[in-house]
């Protein structure tokens, strides 16, 4: 047993020690995903996908109560229709995989798989809008997309990955940009709510912005490391695609008009994040709304007479309220222990011949190893307090290590001082001008992560080149 | 008013004129799908994605109960993975679609779009699966596949679709089995309770099996024009694929020893089999349990004082229990009425000034027409009462349905007959040589559907050779 405990705790390499080797030891060794002869791309295990599934069912359902619809679009885009948009096509075309053959036979056009779907869901909106009264549309998709990217990391930078791309149409300028906000607000509340991540909502600079769109909005974490991880995205495209592809409407006044456009997308990429916020050098840590497993029962001296049922009779009265698990297994408490403490269960209830005599057992909690003992019959009220308890501190204590990464600089000097020596976010006033951003990237390292919605002005000079400032930024670097 | 009634049944073939013209208009004039420049695929729009939906969701929760658990696996597949099993590579290659470059660079080695994954899971197996303690391995994975097919039908035949395939690994080659039947069994009781689609269950020939199984099972439905649908394969693969990817186990005894698989599937092909088994000439009629709505309510007189109120309390009230809507939109009942018939709504519900005065309302089945007058106290219970009758009555009339359609052939002067001038499946006894299924094929133009697994012998000799038989096969026309 101890030699089995020591294994998994050995195996994990600490944090402070090689962030990054950290990482993959936590996606490797809690089976998060796999690796295939599929270079670049990840097979995502039960354990993983069970939290992919969990953040589905949330985001899916915000989406539904706001007026969303599911639809499919095809895997492929046609070359010619991706080049329909110039800017879109410049952004994306140098990293799409190509596919040229169909069985034995070369088609007569490339398709590409889709790295996004802007491009279909406008030439599918032309088909199918008409008039003011098919307005707004609000389509989303479940779905992979392939971006071959050169270096790739699980869950942060994959060839294919899976995500959801929102894509709305709308008969205004206004509108448009009311859905690109309230989406924004909904990844927003899903990251700090449900996630416990903390998160900075801003815009994106036009060099950071995403290729064709007018406007990107982003929601920005910090991770432990004091890189920033972009969690998810809400792209206002005015009217631009629309005229691309022709997607226009008769108004009331009977006139012609542009469509006005959004995409949102959330992706994998934010399970990463959820690691990286939360975890620590003994494994996961996973907030409990998206825990595959909430609380798991483990019997102690199981042996005993009666310790197993009564563990059983504990599980099943839990399963009623929260996914509940328990391991009645030949393996020894102290191993099981440490095996759900590495896979991040929010909370683990330990019950004994000595727990059952008195009708208490005991509850420990992942996040700060916190150990109280529990009337039995109070489980029902108890464990999902505790839970809301958990979510709460991981907030609070992501929250704190942001703030404490969190600096201002006010001139050159200070900000190539902060940027060498400590990570996290830095603030400072920009120009608005491309080179100064420019001239951050290149002397610091840094790059532009957003320039926040409340835009609390901490000096009118840019910090850069001294001319006057109105904008805010946080820079960093990111992931 | 009447004039967009008319227009709606105009609008739709019937279906003893031309049933394949009939399926196209029903598809495309309720919105379930488009197409797209993509050639030979589909674009599911979100009422047939409701559909869909639905269907996941009930199917899934069959898997999870019987401890399946769901997983990604890359989409792409390298040509060397596609190879190593002899049977399947030359089942699969010739209809596969092929990446050949990502970005501008032209790749080391192809990677085919997957069509199926066996390949993938039993490299990533032979990978996690080390002792007797790890198995069985019960995966399933949500996901679209490509099949580059000559000539494409929505639904049916795509060259993109979206299915779910489970891939299984056991111990015992009787393990296997047991796998095999129990999903075969499960797409069963989803098509008959859920669907009300009633399904012949049996094993396919050799010659009809998958590329690279031992055996495949199949359930098969008839369709209103007496053409069979395969809707849904469970396969055996006893070890072939196990020993071609090293896919092996130490069992209890110390030695090594190749797993069992099993996987199977089930598409949106089953939503061309919804709609070719129950709709009509008005159009879609949809199960309850999938479809996307249930129950509408239909307000009539609606601009009198007291109607729309009424309409969204019965509404609200419904919404608690079933998926309810209601259109309270400026068009009249008579357009609402043939709008909701011809999207296959279950139950209609009118409620004017004089149901309310009654304190009734007016309800309609989609199925049968049937027009009764229902309390509103007893709403909630008549509700739910009358979709299980729908469901309950869909079903034998399917079934009668198949009964009718449904032919013994003694011997080949019979089969000729039948084949010629009654659709529908045949019954024959068969001797289990290729070349009689082959002789079927070219002199009646059926092919062999099932064996079914309840082999009740009709004859004791081949319809075809006269030789000794004792193999009964459902013969027929399939999609």
């Amino acid at each position: 047993m101890a030699k089995q405990e020591k294994r998994l705790v050995e195996d994990i390499t600490p944090m402070e020690q090689d962030f990054a080797a950290w990482y993959t030891d936590v996606v490797k060794k809690t089976d998060l995903i796999d690796y295939s002869s599929v270079k670049g791309c990840m097979i995502i295990r039960p354990y993983g996908y069970a939290i992919w599934e969990n953040i589905q069912h949330i985001l899916d359902t915000m989406f539904k109560e706001t007026g969303h619809q599911n639809v499919m679009m095809p895997m492929f885009i046609p070359e010619s229709l991706l080049n329909k948009e110039k800017d879109h096509v410049e952004g994306f075309a140098p990293e799409v995989a190509w596919v040229t053959h169909g069985g034995s036979e070369k088609l007569t056009e490339r398709l590409c798989v889709r790295p996004t779907s802007e491009t279909l869901f406008c030439e599918h909106y032309a088909n199918v809008i008409r008039s003011y009264r098919d307005l707004p549309k609000l389509y989303n998709q479940w779905c992979s997309v392939v971006r071959w990217e050169k270096t790739t990391r699980p869950f942060l930078r994959s060839r294919e990955f899976l995500w959801q791309e929102g894509h709305t149409m709308h008969a205004t300028a206004e509108e448009a940009m009311e859905e690109t906000l309230r989406m924004l607000n909904i990844y927003a509340e899903f990251c700090e709510k449900y996630l416990a991540i903390p998160v900075v909502k801003g815009r994106k600079t036009d060099k950071e912005k995403f290729a064709g769109a007018e406007a990107t909005y982003t929601i920005e974490a910090l991770m432990h490391d004091g890189k920033a991880l972009q969690a998810g995205t809400s792209h206002n495209f005015g009217d631009g695609f629309a005229k691309a592809f022709d997607v226009n409407y008769l108004d009331k006044d009977n006139k012609l008009k542009f469509c006005h456009q959004t995409s949102w997308g959330m992706s994998t990429r934010i399970i990463g994040g959820i690691i990286m916020t939360h975890g620590d050098n003994s494994g996961l840590v996973l907030p409990p709304a998206i825990a595959p497993t909430q609380v798991m029962v483990i019997p102690i001296a199981q042996h005993k007479e009666g310790v197993i049922e009564k563990a059983e009779e504990i599980h099943n009265r839990l399963k009623k309220i929260v996914r509940c698990g328990i391991d009645t297994s030949d393996q020894s408490p102290g191993w099981k222990f440490a095996e759900y403490e590495m896979r991040g269960v929010p909370l683990r209830l330990e019950i004994g011949p000595r727990d059952i005599e008195n009708n208490s057992c005991v509850m420990a909690r992942r996040d700060n190893g916190e150990k109280i003992v529990v009337n039995l019959d109070e489980l029902e009220k108890i464990v999902p307090e505790m839970l809301a308890d958990i979510t709460k501190s991981l907030y609070e204590k992501a929250l704190s290590h942001r703030e404490e990464m969190t600096c201002d600089a006010h001139n050159m000097d200070e900000l190539k001082e902060t940027s060498a020596t400590k990570p996290g976010f830095i603030r400072a006033m920009w120009c608005g001008e491309l080179d100064c951003e420019l001239k951050l990237k290149e002397d610091c390292d840094i790059t532009s992560r957003c320039m926040p919605l409340e835009n609390n002005a901490i000096d009118d000079k840019c910090v850069c080149c001294g001319k006057p400032a109105t904008k805010l930024v946080y820079w960093g670097k990111a992931y």
